[in-house]
This record gives structure tokens, sequence and C-alpha cells, in this order.
């Protein structure tokens, strides 16, 4: 089952198998802090699912119907599929190896509960990409960019259904206005710091489609002590065992 | 020189006076943030400039040629006028009792290098709004809202003219999409904390005009210790002595 340079990890905060190459496919804290952030429900849909990481945590963790993680690598969505055997999920989590912009083509408009997004950070155009590395497209924004994935979403979402994205804070302008020009209402951030007293690093939003605005913080996920040593709530984050 | 229950304060960090009323028209800590996160220079125009702290503040601290403060009642417009008056800074400072609306009547367009402004926080049609409290128009979007303050700030600023604005973390949505729509690109954002693990309660934002797209996020400003005493950051910015 395993290819060479994987190996198996444990999804933190489940019982839960993951396959991960650390060389070339592996998530990242940031996808943990989203599935952490998320409330899934009914049907779930994650854009740019990458290993599966954020399916597999919010199926541990919340009453889902089923969970859709939509890749457009070949390699990754074929290593998320195997964790999704791997776990007997077949059922449960379902791998869609596609470009997102083509699944109006198997979605009906209105019909997801929630959407979930870790996407690439990088403006395509900005920094330059090395075109040797294979996850430039987990990184760039090459295949999609922003839009591609608000549009997208506005597209599945029901009236109400929630989206949830972790981005960098550099991208918050862009986010709040292609999110508002969408009509999905940005109603809740969270900063992610990486000690307390410094600037955010990430940002963890929900957006509700056709919300009322009215935007509302959380207090700031703090990443690291002062003596450099985890957090009480990260620990809780990757240390708690979800029950099922 | 004053009516009752005026009195004669300290500009916070300068040598100048400032009459308040604390019944009435008195500044708060925001506006003392404001002017320390701001910087000065050339022509300087406050929209909604009360008491003059602003003003006061910025003409202390920076090499500025004039400011302008704006200010739409007449009351404290004229109270602002004796605190300019009592320094006899006539020549520096001047308070224009008008409409906001109306600035393109006596200013050419793209002529001002920087505009701060700390205005009112409250959404109209939103809060209930009591029409006996004489700072009802202070706190209420009664007499301008939000996208006149934007469209008036775009009108005066030179290109790459920079823009400085207090308001509160539920209007970040407005404030960003109304920014972006008006060219006014947001560059960086200070969040204000109540403590160092709490969400915002303030947030100062820097905008400029036919800025790139590039948002930085400054460090938080604490306001308390947990023993609840001030942190050092709020005790020099209350506290330094500015040479002028």
């Amino acid at each position: 089952m395993l290819k060479e340079k994987e190996r198996i990890d444990i999804v933190p905060g489940t019982n839960f198998k993951i396959i991960q190459n650390k060389e070339r496919f592996s998530y990242g804290t940031d996808a943990i802090f989203l599935s952490n952030f998320a409330k899934g429900k009914g049907i779930v849909v994650d854009l740019g699912t990458g290993t599966g990481i954020i399916p597999l945590r919010i199926y541990g963790k919340d009453k889902v119907d089923i969970i859709y993680g939509v890749e457009i690598q070949n390699e990754v969505a074929e290593m998320a599929n195997r964790s999704i055997e791997l776990n007997k999920l077949e059922e449960n989590i379902k791998i869609l190896n596609m470009d997102l912009k083509d699944l109006p083509n198997i979605f009906s408009k209105n019909t997801v509960d929630i959407v979930t997004s870790n996407p690439p950070y990088m403006k395509s155009g900005g920094a330059l990409v090395n075109h040797d590395e294979n996850f430039a497209i987990s990184r760039h924004e090459l295949a999609c960019n922003l839009r591609d994935i608000i549009e997208v979403t506005e597209y599945l979402l029901k009236p109400l259904g929630k989206f949830y994205m972790v981005h960098r804070p550099d991208r918050l302008v862009d986010i709040i206005y292609l999110l508002r020009e969408y009509k999905l209402e940005p109603k809740y951030i969270r900063f992610v710091q990486p000690k307390l007293n410094k600037k955010p690093n990430l940002i963890l939003i929900e957006a509700v489609k056709g919300g009322k605005p009215d935007l509302k913080f959380y207090d700031p996920l703090i990443v690291y002590n002062d003596d450099g040593s985890y957090t009480e709530e990260i620990t809780t984050i990757y240390g708690t065992e979800y029950q099922k």
C-alpha cells in the first residue's frame, strides 16, 4: 500500500491513519487549525484537499453525511484515496481528482452545507515559482486562484451554508473583498499568532452565504508560549481523542 | 475662555493644552492611538475632529505644514477653536466647521498629503440613538457614513497620499470593501487588544491612494497587563514629551 518514501501517520485528534510523503506531500499546521475551526455538517466539500487531512479530521470530529475532497493533482489525490481506503471510509469520504472549476458539472447549485479550503497562498505572478517543485501547485495559485475558489463556493453552498478558509493575513483585503462580492459574508475571524504579542501569521475565516453583515472576532489562537513550548490550546487541538 | 463645566487638560505626549467638557465633548483613547499610529506630513486633514485632539497631537509630534480639522457640530468646533487659540496655533491648525461632504467646494482634488479620521462607529439605522445626547452625532453615523468619509478622502488625497483611520473590528469588512472600491489600498493594520490573549476591540488602518495590494500587520497594541495596569507601550504613548 505504501510507495517509496511514504509513511503512515495518525491524523491528530483522531484514530484515523494518513499516508504522507514528507518530501512531496504532507499536511501543515494550517490544515489542522482549519479543521479545528470548521464545524462539519451534512454535505461537506473540501477544495484542494491534498493528502485528505481536512476530510479525515472533520469526519473524525463532526456529524457529517459525506465529505468530498477535491484535488487537481493526480499524485496526491491517489495518495489521499489510499488513506481513505486504509481507514475503510470509502462510503464517507470521496476524493474527486478534478479541477475545482469543473465542480458545477457534477454538483447542482445550492446543495452543499459546508465548504472548507486551505488553498494555495501565493498569488500567481507574485513570487518566483520553481517548476521543479512537485508541490508548487499546492503553494502557488497556478491551477486556481482565490476568485475561482470563492466563485465555486458560492455556487455549491446552500443559502446560509458556511465557508471556512485558512489563509495568510497579507491576503485579507483580497479575501474580504471577494467574499463580499460573491455574497459570502465574513462572520467570524480568528487570527493565529505565533506568540502572544506577535502579529498574526494565519487567518481563519468563516463566511455565510447570504449572511447579514456582522463580523466578530475570536480571541487569537496562540501557538507558542514564551519558552518555546506549545500552548495548552495547541496541545489540545493536536491531542484530543475524538469520539465518533 | 472656559465655559461652564469645561476644564483644561494637557494633550498627552505634548505640552499643548486642550479644552474638554467631560459631560459633552471629550476625546477617547482611540484618538490617542490613532494619532500615535498616523504619521503627519505636509498638508493634513482630520475628518470629524471633535475637540481637535488629533490635530494637536499630530502637530505636536510630526513635521507638518498645516492641519485642517473638519467638524460639523458647531458647539464642539467652537470649543476646538478655543483650544487652538489657547496654544496660539491659529496659523498651523484650522478648524473648519462644516459638513465633510462639502470639502470639495474648498479643496482642489489630489492636494492633501495625509487624511486622518476617528469617525462615528455606529452604523446609522443600527443601534437606537438617543436624540437627547449631544454626542449622538459623534458616535452614530448620522451626519456622515463610512462611504462619505472614504469618498472625500479619495478626493482630497494626492496619489500615494495616506489615510489613517481607527474603527471597530466589527466594521472591518465594510472598511476593507469600501477602501478598495475607492482605490485606497489597505497597507497596514494594527489591532488594539485590551489584553494579550483577547480579541481586538479597535483597528488602526493605514491605506494608500493607488497603492499596490500588499497588506502587512503590526504586532498588536496591548492596553492592559494581566494585573490591570497599563502596558509599557501605553504608558509611553501617553507619557512621551514630544520635541517640536
